[in-house]
């Protein structure tokens, strides 16, 4: 077994670090290597106001550098906590004092938008919304897209299998990579920069990289299919009486649609109420009564399309799958639509929140989230759930105020949340990754068998843990 | 390094064996064994007349049979061959005397077919025509389609990653795998199951044994996604002047019908005049004198879509994009059609073919043929290739006939068809995998650093080298 950067005895790691941090300087230049101060008075993400504490960031400008970073680094057992946009939600990129912080801010750069191919080559560093951008002016779409879009880097996406609004029509950032450029711990740059569609040459190596946190490789560069955009948008807000009308609306609505149901978003009474009552600020576009809202969008292709979409939500109304809906009339209003959908801080007025993003087959949502709220009302009088999500991919987003929370009751809730997914053959995390915060309830998808085999990968390509050490598993057997 | 089981003395591996057929009669009872020359009455594959090598075939009716049978063969060093459909075109599944053959064929249970959760839960052994005709009997669509449907086994596809004509709207089978059981090397039962769209808990092991042609791995069961299908369909041939044209085309089709290009499939102008000249039966539906044509099919959704498709092919008619077209005004012309693309057999009057399936990008596809043709024509006076395929996907299939050919000539067109490829960054194998056939072009599109880390990745699963041993790579460094 490999002894971990981070059980290094501290005064070992800090020498070790001090020795690491010239050569660090040799690789990458003055302007690549922050030390101390300058790195402490950056926060460890988006809207946080903790300061990060390793002592040392460096930011490599190309993959030569980034693979000379980790060659040093592995020489010296010093751990890397890759960073990109910092968007995160699992401690995925918490770092300790003695290790290294690899930023990959300076690889920014747009290398190609082929429009014959239909692909993006990137450096992994580029910021989704500038390769979103690039993309729209060449008359292509970007097919990922996350509420994030304006931190959240590209090969920080591809580390955390990114999904968002339109999975449901266009897949996760696993299912529109076609290659990528990653640099192992070691320091050895493995281009699997493939462009083509089909390629089964021998395993598909990119696989392992995505989703895969950070702990067994830096991606440095990628290719991402791009697709031809959708003429138009039609959005709906139906209402719907039960969580089995929600299940067939579904269907109904993909199936009428052909391929083109874009998003598929279901908020629950209570979240709804919630995001429409003062002091937030919109306005309920439908009443409040209802048990469930959906935020229905499909791409359209010419004027005989909105009427197909009409008709089809028209149709389920007649038969009580819906019982109420609103279609925007313009692009305002669909705008509109989506920010009650995102409006998630809303929720802050009740208190502090604990937000879940689990994953369910559908049949057994409805069922879940009822039982899961009844639970939490009896254990703690007051406290409160809010549910939402992307029900057309099975995903839920959960926000619970529990009053006084301590660690104790946090430890309850979380065993209130996950524990009963493992019968159900649920997820403790659908799409935001497990980091440091999820790593006791992994077991709950996966088997002691499957985490071993995921050891067995991380002892291959990372044989001293320098990887992102902590995420995911922890490499001894007995604990997942 | 491993010892493999088909490199060890014949005699030590006969003696092995004779032992180890006991205890597989133990596992798989005296019906799940075939020995000798029940084994040698079957053929190596579809159409073939070559008899099976080996003298053990064992058919275990279960995962549990599936663990007991590897362990055993694990324990005793001996190779395992597994067997699926045996569709195969690249001696993925030839056996040699001393190995043990292991064929799914009594695991065809299709365990479910929810049409909530819109997925099917199989046995590998189950063929992929039975899976599709359950799954339309449920109202939807198993979206990946093969030309081998009424062999092809579910196990096997996920093997090979098939992928078909339905690639450009569906993907490949990797795509449309939500989980996977699998059982590895020394028996361990590994169960991903997972019927959830997004499930980002570690890594997605599932990708390791997709493609890998059984040498991680045996599958046992699978979870395939269901789509809706399409309401209906509409079939055009259309003539292309020349093959920027065709790349013209592509794009604006697949924009206009908005995500329903369901199939791009190209015949270069021989094929074309081949398959539309007596002996052959078909009628040439449109003249034989144009460089290219194109089968469009697109999923169309209402009595207005039509219009659409016709409307854009007529549009790019006008533009000279197209220069002639026959649209298909029933299902019996579509599967006519179908039937020239699909008429490879044809060209067999010819002589002997060899058939390539090589990936490239779109932009040096034109190109790569003429020069291909060009230097074939000029190495051997009389030889000639036939050039067609899913050019939505940059795959193309070739079929040469090479007067006199024996192994040095063979050897001479694998190089004049591979080795351009690698410079272009293209694939030796777009959708057969590599087997024994390809090995010598792994290189193509994979770095010596990459096939290294097959090779760990082989050794972690696999440490005695016993699964279908001698495909994809050798084990030995060195020659990739």
């Amino acid at each position: 077994m490999a002894t971990l950067g981070n059980e290094q005895p501290r005064a070992d790691a800090r020498e070790a670090l001090a020795t690491l941090i010239d050569v660090l300087r040799e690789i990458v230049g003055s302007s690549g290597l922050l030390l101390d101060d300058d790195v402490r008075a950056r926060h460890v993400g988006m809207g946080s106001r903790t300061s990060i504490q390793a002592r040392v960031l460096v930011r490599p400008a190309s993959t030569a550098e980034v693979s000379a970073v980790l060659a040093a680094c592995h020489a010296a057992g010093v751990s890397v906590i890759p960073h990109g946009g910092l968007t995160g939600l699992v401690h995925g990129t918490d770092a300790q004092a003695h290790e290294v912080i690899l930023s990959l801010e300076r690889m920014q750069r747009i290398e190609a938008v082929d429009t014959t191919q239909r692909v993006l080559v990137a450096e992994a560093g580029v910021i989704l919304e500038q390769a979103q951008n690039a993309v729209a002016a060449a008359g292509l779409l970007l097919p990922v897209d996350i509420g994030a879009r304006g931190s959240a880097t590209l090969g920080g996406m591809v580390a955390t299998n990114a999904g968002g609004n339109r999975v449901i029509c266009y897949g996760m950032m696993r299912d529109n990579l076609r290659g990528l450029e990653v640099v192992l711990a070691d320091g050895t740059v493995l281009d699997s920069m493939n462009a083509l569609v089909k390629n089964n040459s021998g395993y598909d190596l990119k696989h392992l990289f995505i989703g895969s946190e950070g702990t067994l490789g830096i991606v440095t560069r990628i290719v991402l299919r791009l697709c031809e955009p959708p003429a138009g948008r039609r959005v709906a807000l139906v209402a719907v009486p039960d969580f089995a009308a929600v299940c067939t609306l579904l269907r109904q609505i993909d199936h009428a649609m052909d391929g083109r149901l874009l998003a598929f978003e279901v908020m629950w009474q209570d979240f709804y109420h919630a995001v429409t009552t003062p002091p937030a600020l919109a306005r309920a576009p439908l009443p409040q009564h209802y048990p469930f809202y959906v935020l229905v969008e499909a791409s359209v292709g010419d004027d005989h399309q909105p009427d197909r979409f009409e008709d089809t939500l028209g149709t389920l109304l007649d038969a009580g799958i819906v019982v109420d809906a609103t279609f925007c009339k313009n692009e305002r209003e669909c705008a509109a639509l989506w920010a009650l959908r995102d409006d998630v801080a809303q929720l802050r007025r009740f208190g502090p929140l604990v937000a879940y993003d689990i994953s369910l087959r559908l049949a057994d949502t409805g069922h879940f989230v009822e039982t899961l709220r009844s639970m939490i009302a009896e254990r703690w009088p007051g406290a409160r759930l809010w549910a939402f999500g992307h029900l057309g991919d099975g995903n839920v987003h959960l926000a619970v105020n529990v009053p006084d929370l301590d660690a104790q009751r946090r430890a309850e809730l979380d065993a209130l949340v996950y524990a009963p997914l493992q019968a159900l053959r649920g997820a403790a995390s659908a799409e935001h990754c497990i980091g440091i915060e999820k790593k006791p309830w992994l077991g709950v998808s996966r088997s002691p068998a499957e985490v071993n085999v995921m050891r067995s990968l991380k002892q291959v390509l990372d044989p001293k843990g320098v990887l992102n050490p902590g995420r995911v598993f922890d490499i001894e057997q007995g604990g997942i």
